[in-house]
């Protein structure tokens, strides 16, 4: 899958360092693949917190010079994935606001299920709303007297929230690192001499040579200062599932990244072996659909001994600016991301991996343009399942009519692509190649098992309340 | 004065008319003189609203083409003067939110006394606040339950809002247009066929060929919609006092509009031939201080009968990428904006009209210039009483230390300047030259007259209110 | 004449400064006004030729930290007027090459009249042309071994150029300043410090604080070095009738500048007055057309007595970015740039007086504004004669059938302009009030007189010429 | 190699389709491998010739709405490798000039190694050169009488270029397509319905669906008009020996490309699997060092049967924008572009593939990241020989001295390296990879035979003409 789907968002965080703005600047460089909407960065120096952002690639949203020109040792920093509208520029974060409690920022990587909910419940008691995000709720929650007189604030918001949440605030003196008690969003701290870093990603430590310490465990808050970090958890460990989202391993992560504890090439190629071992085929070459299928095609290649190819070139080239030509000659473009390799797959007989297949259309393509330059015989093999339902948790799936394998059988949707063969990833499959995680994963997309539920009438029996005084039911999510 | 001061902002308004966001891009390019910092325009299509704007001129704030993609047919606008910050890009007026009523948004002129208090409360009670502006305290209030269970809620709000504003809301079906009791700043109404528009003066009703009909009165609230007008008042006419601020007349307004009810240039000339009278010279040439001061020196001229004469040339190309050279040189631009005529001005002597001087800095420098051109004797005479209060409803003036007259005699200013002679105009002569006001002006940067209370003790009591229910007292300003 | 006519570009150049570069760019910046199209400085170290360039203004087309990096004491620089198209970036001057006799640059203002021939020579000879300007040929004719084998190249270059030239010319070690035998153009030289400077204007003198010293003879070449300049003559003085063009005082030249010798203000004033003498008026106001007619409408009231008024006001925030908006509504921004002040001219009779008249489309518009605006009379005075035939040496006037005095008369023009009386400034009014200039003046666009001949015919003799030996007729241009 | 070398310029043209300019920009788009400083693209209609262009990606470069409104059914375009310097702007391509032949534009891959003498006759006989190009050149001798007389100017031209050069030429009613008599550069032709086009390398056919059809030939010039082509030799074929450059199949073409009538893919997979045989080694996992050595490896994996794998993982959003940090932790951005997969290579045993050794600074960095990411052994496999000798044919490889293979052993290059082995592919085996070409290569750069003479003694002689007279010897150039 050619990175079709926009992603979850990338979150990185610094303390302690007074390079900081920059660090946070190179962390988000190694994690602009998670969105590339939008880039923003909050530094806090003790006293204020000052932001910076902008639209586009983080290249564009913000300038070095610019952010130089900031001096702070702490600061956050957030990549957004890409949505169009130009009045989106109200939604780039993290956002920062001034209320009761000062200055605060944030950043959040994940989707709220409960958010509509309690902006409604806002609205009513008279806040406005700027930005069209599901976050922002989370500050009104946090400018809130009912929670701001809690002996711990954000402990306290942080157990109304229902949906997956990474979150990384920013108040002039602190940093706080939050991960949801699902832990269904990746969030990993690490050491760059004596400071403190968050990130969504360990790629992002990579880049500044900052060692991985361990992930933020789900429930907890991690507050990060100059001077060092603590820990704390808003809910009791062990009380909520666990549901790490399993496409991370499937498609977003990098593939030099550890997530939920293990290296996504090495789950990638587990599941490529896992495939080969499910799914055989007769072929002459293993071929990937570039890029983000390449680590599974590896492991199917290793597995079942076949040989592996090349079957296309990518253009690194396309930018953002490309028109698409006058509709006369707009059928002539097709080849302008991806070109078969003509002479490479002429005759043979192609395994192809490809790591999921969403609506289908691009794959078809795909198929049809290496049959175009010859291919024999086109096994298509997918290391995931089918997908066939919408993800609530922060992955922009296209509606559940537009997905290829809504109502369809597999057979029916090899006919749609035009291959020899067909097979997916069983889910058994999939959950096995992560071990570490021990099969506590979120795979909702594939089986319609959804861990935090999201009927929404659950949720208007919890906020009964009048004039802004909350009445929250005090407790877990579970 | 060159143009040194902020402004106060400049606002247009219409409805009914299909071309409504392009004729809003018109008014606001007519008003620009009155704020450079940042423009934006908000249109309404009788379902939505969608928000354009940006930081700069109009034209660098704007796309066209972007603009020309939204459809509607009420829109309202706003240019805002210059600050500087990065993160001002939150402050760009309309601001639009949504909240309990649905989408509204906001564009201000003036400046709201009681911003601080209110904005406190509401932090209090837990509201954030995403700009630095005193007029988000206006949305937040609109969309407080308090007043939106009220029978005319915006009434109820402006009720409690003190200190200078002209407003336009817009809603998806309608816009308001407000101008505070005190009539401190100006609002003028128009038609363009079938069409209603406001606008700040109505050089903005000029370009776009519309009629001036009146001015919206202080205490009023004018309803535009697609269909017409209708008008409300929401502090009973005659119950305050009126305060028009005189530095309108001035500097601010366009010599081309009508401000108060009166033309502009014809009121500066008025208070040009005022002075001649009060401070008459014995000199060869009247020579106005470009740009703003021409009007004045017309007047004094006129009544003096000594010829007009002009001392400077002005280049319009300076803009705002010119990026001051190297210390070494920086002493050598002195003239970048201004250039004196030497051949004019050389052996002669010169009645000098400047419109009011601030700081002086400026008006020292000049006169430097024009004596380095030879100028055989230098008679400065302001068309406005010295400057010796700061303005709290609206004008950046500087601080009060850093005005000239602050603290010093005519003849002390005069020493610091380097003239041969300085005289202001009196206060009379100023408050007489517009006659349809009456004298109902705001003079207080010259007098220390506040018409608008300013004692912040006063309205700690006001919002004596727990948990957002503002317990507002109810009643006029006065 | 509202700056409607193209203009003539701009020339600055400097030796023996350290900060050469930005010098040329304050010079250039003060005559902005000669050429808004494009810019650009080249810069001689004493071993290397280095330029920078772009469209625009000068603020656009270099970037001042790019500029900062060149380290150089001379420098030339250019403003050219504004055309359109794309391609025009290879018009950019200074035009910089690299021939036999090493690198050389050049820019230019005013038009060669044999450029055309000499190009065809050239081409004929296997020269290529990479611009559509004229000045291109001059560099041709430096490179050619003919010259360059002369004792004095550039001199014996000079004297086969017809038409109206002044000329920077930048080697690695030195600059030369050149003015065609005539004198069309004007060309001042000056000093700042152990600095020599050259300009179009001494306007750009002002900026920089540098001082006059006297304008560039007609036939001389002034050489600058960083040891001091020297002079030597091409032609000698007094063998060619002498051409100052007129229209440099009637339009182009700052008022603060001395051109030809004299102060533009002052001959404004002048042709004002004869004016005034000329054709009287029996009206209440004179009322200049902005910006340029106000030096002219001074002279006029001066000699009058018929009191000073203001009937526009302009906008100075039109910039390069604003677009026309959809037809339906384009009828109405006839007054983007300039209002009138209704309450000025209501009821009044009016002295209009404007500089010039070209095509009279923009003038019979603004009479028009004045009379909707309640001009009870418009009487029309130009400070300068009907514009009845093309100039061939630099200003870009339409064509021929194009000016509205071709084939009218004064009546006519009157009928057609809408007004009460029209008058024009006589040839002989015009030409005195300038004294130093002794009458020896171009005035070919008032009376079709060319004082430099261009006839084709002429000149396809002097060319006759094979394999670019060229067999040019050495002597003066008389 | 990374795509550290510069490279040798893309060309791409097309007459007879009423959407060239379109067409060409999207061949050009495939083509921007070959080079990303400059692009342009020069648009012809029967009647003139239009050209735009700018610096920078094609994107940034072209303006597609400005394209867009050129009309024309040929066009020929140019993608120009990066160098630096802001006067660049000149040295955009295609050229276009206006001389005695008319308008004439031209674009040029390779290198011209008597451009410099051909230069120095022309100048001295008076040319005037705007651009630092070798190619303008061309058009001053196209220009020249002594070949505008000739039955056939063009290839009188070419007769007397020395070095390497494919060429595409521009005339208001035709497109001249031109490869060296050495055919060092590639050259394809090709059909689109009734259209011809002709490019570099064959991917920019893919792009378009346009059909390959032969290559121009070596020697040979192809007339494109609307109605056909038509070809000519200007060099007898057979009488100069080819000399393909062989880097063309090692580094710079696409790997889906037919280059001198092989695809790119399979010779650089023909590549590794000579590697694999002349060099095993005992090893876990073969590794392509990004993006180049891809094809290599898969050759040296069928071969030696020993597992792909993939080492690391390439940022994609590294633009031409990122600045380098601070001094202070420049050392930490050292993975910015390349970030080592640790789990994928820890503890592994890698052959590591590359393409080819320039500096091998570059190299020495990933070899020393694999193996902090802890790799057990690196044995690295070089798909070339090692690079010993400059080209003067159109790579701009560094100086010799840079060259790591310059005096080196493999021994001391290993020791340099920090790898456990080190091996290069043999001449022989480097050749032997492309069959078509039956050894018909320059390898210069690895063996210092010199195909082209390029002696610049020898030239001397050649250019003994006075007056532009050339006195060209007529022949050959063997």
């Amino acid at each position: 899958m050619s990175r079709e789907l926009q992603h979850a968002c990338g979150l990185f965080g610094i303390a302690g360092h007074p390079d900081a703005p920059q660090l946070a600047y190179l962390g988000l460089y190694a994690l602009q693949h998670r969105g590339q909407e939008s880039a923003g960065i909050c530094v806090a120096d003790g006293q204020h917190l000052e932001r910076l952002g902008g639209m586009g690639l983080l290249t564009e949203a913000i300038d070095q010079r610019e952010l130089a020109a900031i001096v702070g040792t702490m600061a956050i920093g957030h990549v957004r994935y890409s949505t169009t509208g130009s009045s989106s520029v109200s939604n780039i974060q993290p956002l920062l606001v001034r209320c009761s409690i000062g200055q605060v920022a944030i950043c959040h990587n994940g989707n709220l299920v409960n958010a509509a909910q309690i902006r409604r419940v806002h609205e009513e008691h008279g806040h406005i709303f700027v930005t069209t995000s599901d976050t922002e709720v989370i500050l009104h929650m946090l400018a809130d007297r009912h929670f701001a007189d809690q002996p711990d604030p954000l402990a306290a918001v942080l157990r109304h929230l229902r949906g997956s949440y990474c979150l990384l605030l920013a108040y002039p003196d602190r940093l706080e690192a939050v991960r949801d008690p699902t832990g269904n969003r990746p969030l990993c701290l690490g050491q760059l001499g004596q400071a403190w870093v968050v990130a969504s990603e360990t790629c992002a430590f990579d880049i500044i040579d900052a060692e991985y310490v361990r992930d933020v465990a789900p429930g907890e808050i991690v507050t990060l200062t100059p001077h060092g970090i603590s820990s704390r958890y808003f809910v009791s460990p062990g009380t909520v599932r666990r549901a790490y989202c399993v496409f991370e391993h499937v498609y977003f992560a990098d593939p030099a990244s550890l997530v939920f504890g293990e290296n996504v090439h090495l789950v990638r190629k587990e599941m490529g072996r896992a495939l080969a071992r499910e799914a055989p085929a007769d072929a002459d070459l293993v071929i990937p659909v570039p890029n983000c299928a390449r680590c599974a095609a590896l492991g199917y290649h290793e597995e079942s001994g076949i040989p592996m190819g090349r079957g296309f070139t990518t253009n690194h080239y396309v930018g953002r600016s490309f028109i698409q030509p006058t509709q006369t000659i707009r059928d002539l473009t097709v080849r302008v991301k991806l070109n078969p390799i003509r002479a490479a797959v002429a005759g043979k007989r192609l395994v192809v991996v490809e790591d999921s297949v969403v609506r289908g259309t691009t794959t078809r393509g795909k198929m049809a343009s290496l049959r175009r330059a010859g291919a024999r015989e086109i096994h298509l093999r997918v290391a995931s399942p089918p997908i066939r339902h919408p993800c609530y948790y922060g992955i922009d799936f296209p509606s559940r009519e537009e997905l290829i394998a809504h109502g369809r059988t597999v057979e029916q949707i090899r006919e749609y692509l035009e291959v020899d063969s067909l097979a997916y990833l069983s889910l058994e499959g999939m959950l096995a190649a992560a071990k570490t995680a021990n099969g506590d994963f979120c795979h909702a997309c594939f089986t319609g098992d959804y861990p935090i539920p999201i009927d929404p009438a659950f949720h208007k029996d919890i906020f009964e309340s009048h004039q802004l005084r909350f009445s929250y039911v005090e407790g877990t999510m579970r």
